[in-house]
């Protein structure tokens, strides 16, 4: 069952804290991009230990020529992932580009923390998990949809909304043909 | 929100090909074992390198004092794990002893290896990925629900069925008490 075309390419930001699932999203091709840290791994929110595909700064990663970048959740990854410069303007480059922004989780502070509200032409709407609502329903229409898309910015709540963030994610990026191929084997109780 | 007892352990099998977010598991306490590599990362299905927490045959892991082991998905790491000599003593015994033994997806593939119905004293209930349903059908009574608990014995179909595998063996670790709690802040789209 090939396609025709190689599935598009997703940047992940990963950084020490970040949660599991939120961060390996199975369904779309992602390369993991460590923040914070220079080499080695990276310890996410449960425990669990990931070799991220490349550091950021390394200059052999063109994050240019992706299609995408996602910000996981976890509290501790999220907060540096949002603290960190050069992916706040990464965030922002991406989104005026008309590129795919996803974050899910708490990582939608990163969204907040890049400025993208700020710089957009009218109220954008975003969700997040529940617990970090406070810090950003005043700066965007803030929903309670399992996964809000709005133009080129994604953004869902929690490890429980992961397939959905990453399908709604294929769906924008390969169309929603190639969305219901990915989601077929998974095992998904949601109708895609 | 620190509960009284410490939470239930589970050892998770991991080898070469096995399914990214069936290995990470979000809501159980996982500790990662590595099978057909003896150190180093071991590459997931789809790319991602995960850092076991030790490796089988390492002296410093008591297998026997772990509450659970997990058989997780992914074609090619089920059938390393599988063909392990000593991951199928592992399962029968626990099995026999009546701690919890969880496979998902291809994974279920493994139970049969280990030949656990052979030893049962009536048939089990089982579940699994839908492409190795003809392997097991002649040997176990095969459901098509998305857990299937047949007393210590819980299986689930693919990665879009985790949360509510891992939330069945909480569940059956911890109690249900525990299950709601883990579930809470995971924005899953089911009831506990
Ligand atoms: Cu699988």
């Amino acid at each position: 069952m090939a396609s025709t075309r190689a599935q598009k390419k997703a940047l992940v930001f990963v950084a020490e804290g970040s949660e599991e699932m939120e961060t390996v999203i199975t369904g779309v091709h992602v390369v993991l991009l460590a923040v914070g840290v220079s080499s080695g791994l990276v310890t996410c929110s449960r425990g669990v230990q990931i070799a991220p595909d490349a550091y950021l700064g390394d200059d052999s990663v063109k994050i240019g020529a992706f299609d995408a970048v996602i910000v996981p959740g976890g509290a501790g990854g999220a907060e540096i992932i949002a603290q960190n410069a050069q992916v706040r303007s990464v965030l922002a480059e991406f989104h005026a580009q008309h590129k795919i922004v996803g974050a899910i989780c708490a990582g939608a502070l990163a969204i907040k923390a890049a400025g993208i509200q700020a710089k957009a032409p009218r109220p954008l709407h975003l969700t997040s998990h529940p617990s970090v609502r406070d810090q950003l329903e005043n700066d965007f229409l803030y929903m309670d949809d399992r996964v809000v898309v709005d133009s080129n910015l994604v953004t869902s709540r929690g490890p429980g909304t992961t397939l959905e963030f990453a399908l709604a994610l294929v769906s924008l990026l390969d169309g929603n043909a190639k969305a219901r191929e990915v989601a077929a084997p998974m095992m998904v109780g949601f109708s895609v």
